[in-house]
């Protein structure tokens, strides 16, 4: 078979696992699973939501039955307040009635709504069964589906029940895409340009050089990247969050530097309602946030900012958030989960492709920053 | 401080952890947790039930609280059919509201019930919190409290949900039998057997000696047998299960020898309704017909048999069970979770100490042990 696709590992001391990247790949499904070790006639449950089964259903059922395995589908509606205990009961009842075994398997296929959902409950179903993560989003494609975080919301805060369950293989077709609305393509872009920041300066020029030709959207939709560079972005962004999950499995330190961005972006996220911003809209003015403070910081030089914030531009994403009231960010910034003993940690940037972490952030600091992104029109 | 206990270790690569056994260690559990790292301040989240609240809970709090955790106790009832979904739900509840973090602590204080939710509730609070257990029942002591394995039932069967998550700490202080009702330390007693039978020649000698005594009942309660004995098997049984844990840990292969006297007592215990049988009761007697096969089979002699329906006459277990339609029975054992490709795994011993694994049970024998085992008097 000629190399239509890159792999990538994420090299886990205990059962490392391939990134398939490639267009087409989706109906290829079951014989990737064959390679990776499963047998034909393996039970499987597909867990996706209407909309993708809809898209690409039929390409995944496909792509399995063709290799032999014995496939039923569950479509759940999965939006963020569908992630939750109930709707992990009704993928375990699929799991009883399609009588999956131990030796059986869970494809997660759909954002990373679906991804998340699947995955926890294969992580508790027999105590654990595989699962193979399908992302068809771009923010799960280069962040969601790798690196064995799952889980559901509990009424007191989002992704507080969960287990961590690596999966069996992640194989990602760019062609599934050509069906995502743009402002969820663009929301994905921000998780995109974080891995450039933080950690591959050859990732950002790639993306700055396609920036170049249309500052407000040579990034933010896929036809207007095309083919070449969304691979090459999907790759680079895989193997940014595969290294890092490769080197802190649980989360126990280096994994930190994927917030960057993050901890501004949930406080704005939360206090605006979930809804108003998605995900990556918010991770977006928070990495603007981040390097307007990292900048008064003296950490890194406002042409690198104003570098990045044309990046972030040029993705479509929004580039400044309704005035809130400083002291309520502050106080929502305490509540988040990144605190530890009381200090607000943040990631801030030392130059293209370099982070440093930092819990001394001056609160003068980080209310100039709220009121620079505040200062900014608000395209939504 | 004086060596007033013994500690096992469960040898586990990533995170190996101690079984303190010793009379009176219950109220000493805070410094223990400081001994293992946990800091004074840590919030303590601990689960238990009416009754073991009752007798054992104020000690259980002292024991922490002198040593500075931060303490909230979650009372729930926790018979078999509460060990449901909606269980751990409300002790994820409880974990918001104690605002538990990722240093936080829960500890199940309880039989197994307790210690399969609680054990699940940590294993998916932030992606796993630490657990430690603290066995108030025999069995729990013996067999459920080590090894890691946590779960809950689902309307399909016992323990379809579920998750490996290995407690920090297991502690074991006998004392707190005094107040188990003995037809529940008898059932303990058929595991201590068990793990006799399968790999301890030693432990059986020592039980076998207790039970020249009065073959009726020397093994019958933790009065009949004192103290020295009770520390023993608890010893060699804590020991014998980590020895399998430790070797396997995710139940891969060798941890299916502790399912010696499961596979027809498992369906025995079905078949009968639950409640009807306790767990180890129905193991006491999966063992005399696992025993029974065993000598049709020529694989150990009917002289060793007799011993091992010493023993568990010795512990008052019962020593026969209502006639069940042979072929029910047969089918129930297809339907059973220890079934691979439709072939009905046994263990079976080969001498006192020692045990083999044969799916080749040819049916007949099965339909012989089962009418052997009818034609005894059940005293129940
Ligand atoms: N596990 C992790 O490490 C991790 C990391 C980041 C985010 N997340 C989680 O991921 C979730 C967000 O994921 P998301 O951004 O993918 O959102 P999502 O799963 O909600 O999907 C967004 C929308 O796109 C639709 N959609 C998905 N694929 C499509 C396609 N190919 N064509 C047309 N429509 C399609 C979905 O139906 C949905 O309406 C959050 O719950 C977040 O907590 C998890
Ligand atoms: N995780 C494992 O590896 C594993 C292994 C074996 C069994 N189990 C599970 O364990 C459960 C059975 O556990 P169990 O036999 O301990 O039963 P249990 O937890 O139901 O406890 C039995 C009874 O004893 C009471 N009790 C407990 N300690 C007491 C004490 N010190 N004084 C007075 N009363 C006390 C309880 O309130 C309960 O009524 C089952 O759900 C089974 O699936 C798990
Ligand atoms: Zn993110
Ligand atoms: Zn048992």
């Amino acid at each position: 078979m000629p190399q239509d696709h890159r792999t990538i590992t994420v090299s886990l001391t205990a059962d490392p696992y391939p990134i398939l990247i490639g267009e087409g790949l989706l109906g290829r499904l079951g014989s990737f699973l064959i390679e990776r070790g499963f047998q034909s006639g393996t039970r499987v449950l597909v867990v996706t939501n209407p909309e993708v089964q809809g898209f690409h259903g039929a390409e995944a059922l496909t792509g399995l039955e063709s290799s032999g395995f014995v496939v039923r589908t569950l479509v759940l509606e999965a939006g963020e307040e569908r992630k939750t205990p109930a709707t992990v009961a009704a993928i375990h009842d699929a799991a009883f009635a399609h009588r999956l075994e131990r030796s059986s398997l869970i494809v997660a296929l759909g954002g990373g709504v679906v991804g998340d959902m699947a995955g926890f409950a294969a992580a508790t179903w027999l105590r654990g069964i595989a699962v193979v993560q399908v992302p068809t989003t771009l923010l799960a494609m280069v962040d969601a589906a790798i690196g064995g975080k799952t889980g559901v919301n509990h009424p007191g805060g989002k992704n507080l029940i969960g287990a961590f369950h690596q999966p069996k293989l992640v194989l990602i077709d760019p062609r599934v895409l050509v069906t995502l609305p743009e402002r969820e393509f663009r929301a994905g872009m921000a998780e995109v340009i974080k891995y450039a920041v933080i950690g591959d300066e050859q990732l950002f020029n790639d993306l700055e050089q396609a920036a170049e030709r249309d500052p407000r959207g040579a990034l933010a939709s896929r036809e207007a990247m095309g083919p070449e560079l969304l691979q090459r972005l999907l790759e680079r962004s895989a193997a940014a969050k595969a290294r890092v999950v490769a080197a802190d499995e649980r989360e126990g330190g280096l994994r930190a530097i994927l917030n960057y961005g993050h901890t501004l972006g949930h406080a704005v996220e939360n206090l605006s309602g979930y809804g108003t911003w998605l995900h990556g809209e918010a991770v977006g003015l928070g990495m603007i946030a981040a390097g307007d403070i990292a900048v008064a910081m003296g950490l890194w030089s406002q042409a690198d900012q104003d570098r990045q914030r044309r990046l972030v531009a040029a993705a479509g994403l929004p580039m400044g958030w309704p005035a809130l009231d400083p002291d309520v960010v502050l106080t929502a910034l305490q509540a988040d989960k990144k605190v530890r003993q009381g200090k607000v940690r943040f990631v801030l940037p030392t130059g293209v492709g370099s982070v440093t972490i930092r819990d001394d952030v001056d609160p003068a600091t980080i209310r100039a920053a709220l009121a620079v992104a505040a200062s900014n029109v608000v395209f939504r």
